[in-house]
Order: structure tokens, then sequence, then C-alpha cells
């Protein structure tokens, strides 16, 4: 089963630190499997590091996938 | 039962990989079933796979169906 | 009690298809009962399933109805 | 202690289709209490009913509230 | 511990009313950690009260913030 | 393993203010993570600080971080 989408394949990692980095990896991961070519990602990539209104959608995007990743890993509690 | 919306008709699969494949293709049945000309979507998704705004409309859609997704399957825990 | 929100009045489907169904018919409901007038219903459904930004928002609805109903039916598990 | 957000001071509700209009009845309360006025609330009320966009972020307001009420009322699955 | 940002650093409050109530008011908080200068936090208020589109994204981080405080106070099911 | 997505990588805090100020912080640091620049950063800021509708968006992250730090602290209900 390849791990194009979700690097080794799983939700669980140790911290709260690399979940938060899992996040954020599998947002752009969609990005790419949406829009495959990378010249236009990176092109994309300038516009919305750079606009307010969107780098504010990526921190959502952020906040919804680690509350899915933080969920799984029962929330590092232990 | 038809399986138009959701292939297999079934949200239970083995990885998460294979979770986050769903939720993509989910997704995209809803494009479908909202808008059915195939030709429409295409140009429509010529606009939002180069849109960076829309690009991250299209992560969150993928998060929020990716959390149910991963909550139907314990989150591959085991 | 009336169902004009919600078909049947319940929850409960046996399928993550018909689960699926629900949420996009829950979600023209509430179109419906926000704008009674069938004839600005029909041209707002032109525009918005033409439009490839407003087309993501109904898959943004459709997924956070459809959260709703798979949690209601433990996710069709067994 | 007043009920002017939650009508009636509870989230239990008989049925969906109860859960439902209380959904859009609590939604209406937080835009009564963010614009006191009115006649403006009526001028919003027309731009937003025949605004494409807007309707679909009336939906997504509604499936977020329906989705607390329904757990609430533990998705009247009895 | 200063409560600025959580009146009474709590999110048990007796009655789902006051829990909206909460919402509403813990929202308002960000905005002011957010945005300390009162006179652009008025002028700003002034504007989003009077716009449909930015009145209904009030109503969505209210439903946002409300679902969490239901949750915290088990919906006040008894 | 750094913390530079989440402060002392942990989710668990004493109190919801301290739940809330953690939101805040998780936010700012991707909008670091995704636009190192801080000059270009403290630019953005000074645009979404001052924009309603970026101000709300700001909301709605914060709301749904906390949503997730919340339910990892039990919703500090003891």
């Amino acid at each position: 089963m390849s791990s194009d989408l979700i690097p080794s394949n799983s939700l669980i990692v140790p911290t709260p630190e690399e979940g938060r980095a899992l996040a954020m990896k599998m947002a752009r991961l969609i990005v790419k499997a949406t829009q495959p070519d990378a010249a236009i990602r990176e092109d994309l990539r300038e516009i919305y590091s750079q606009n307010a209104g969107m780098l504010l959608q990526t921190c959502q995007i952020v906040a919804t996938e680690f509350a899915t990743i933080a969920a799984a890993n029962n929330y590092w509690r232990n």
C-alpha cells in the first residue's frame, strides 16, 4: 500500500509536536494530490504564504487535521 | 443499493492511506452529484486546482471527511 | 410532527450511501427553509453548481452533515 | 435565567426534526444578539437569502449547530 | 492565573443559555486579544454586524465554541 | 524532539485559560511555520488584525484548536 497521502501510513505518533508536523504534511499531500504540477504548487505556495486570508485558511486546515490526529493518539495524555 | 456516493458503500477501510483516498473520492462524488455535467466539472477542476484559496478549501473538505472516516475506523489504532 | 427538515424524522439509515444521500437532502432542506421561493432557489442552484468556490462550500456542508449522520449510525461498523 | 439565546434553555428535544428547527433558531438568535436592530437584520436577511455563497454559509452554520444538538440527544437513537 | 480569555476560567456553567453566552464572550475575547485597540475593535464591530457574510462568520464561530462548551457540560442532559 | 509547533510538546495544561492561550499560540506557530519571514508575518498581522473578516477567521481557528485542547484536558471538569 503506497503512503502518498499519509507518511508511514499511520496516525499514531509519539508526541503532539510530531502530530502537528503530521497534520501539516497531510494537508500538503492533499495539495499535491489535487495539483500534481510542482511548479504550479510552488507558485500557489508563494501566493498563499503571503496572503493573510489564505494563511489563515491554512491554519484552519491544520487545526482540523490535528484534531483528528490528536484524537487518534488519545491526546498523548499518558 | 447503489454506491454512487460512497465506493463499496462502507467507511471501513484497512489503512489510513486508504481512508485518506476514500475521503478525497467521497468529496469528488459530491461535486459530481451536485454538478452532473462532466465538461463543466472538468472546467471547474481546472479553476480550483490552480487557485490557491480554492485549493485550500479542497484541503479543508478532505480534512473534514477524513475526520469522519478515521473515527469510523477507530483511527486504525490496532 | 412534520418532517420538512429531516426526511422520515430520523438520522438512522441502513447504509453509508443512504447516510450520504440524507446529508445532501438535509442541506438542501435548509436552503429551502431559508429561501422558500423555488424560482430563486433554482437560480441560486444554477450559480453555485457552476462556481468552483461555491461547489466546494457545498462539499464542506455535506461533509459536516455526514459527520453527524455517520456518528448517529455508529459509522455502520457492524 | 433568560432564554434569549436558547429557547426553553435546553438542547434536549424529542425528535431530529425539532433538533433541526432548534439549530436554525439558535443560529438566528446569534444574529439577533450580534445585530439587535430588527430593520438591519431584515435587510441582511434579504441579502443572504438571495446570495448563493451566503446561503451556503447558513447551511454550514446549521450543520455545525445541529451536530451539537444531535450529540446532546444521543442522535435520537432509541 | 488571569482570566482574560475565559471568564471565571471555567467551561462549566449551569445552563445551555449561559453556555451560549460564554461562547459569544469567548469569541469576543479572542477578537480583543488579537486586536487590543478598543477603537479599532469598535469600528470592526460596526462593519461585521452590518455585513451579512461576516455576521454569518460570527454565527459559525459561536457554533464552534458552543460545541466545545456543550460537550464540557455533558450537554446539560441531567 | 523540538517544540517549534507546540510549546512544551503537550496539550495538557492546568486550566481553560491556559488552554485558550495555547490554542492561540499553536495557531500562530502554524503561521510562522508556513511563513518563516518575520517581516512578512508582521505585515500580514497588521492586515488581518484590522480586517473584520480575517479577524473572524482568526476566531474560527482558535475555536477549532481550543476544541481539541479542551477535549485533551477532559474539559477541566474536575
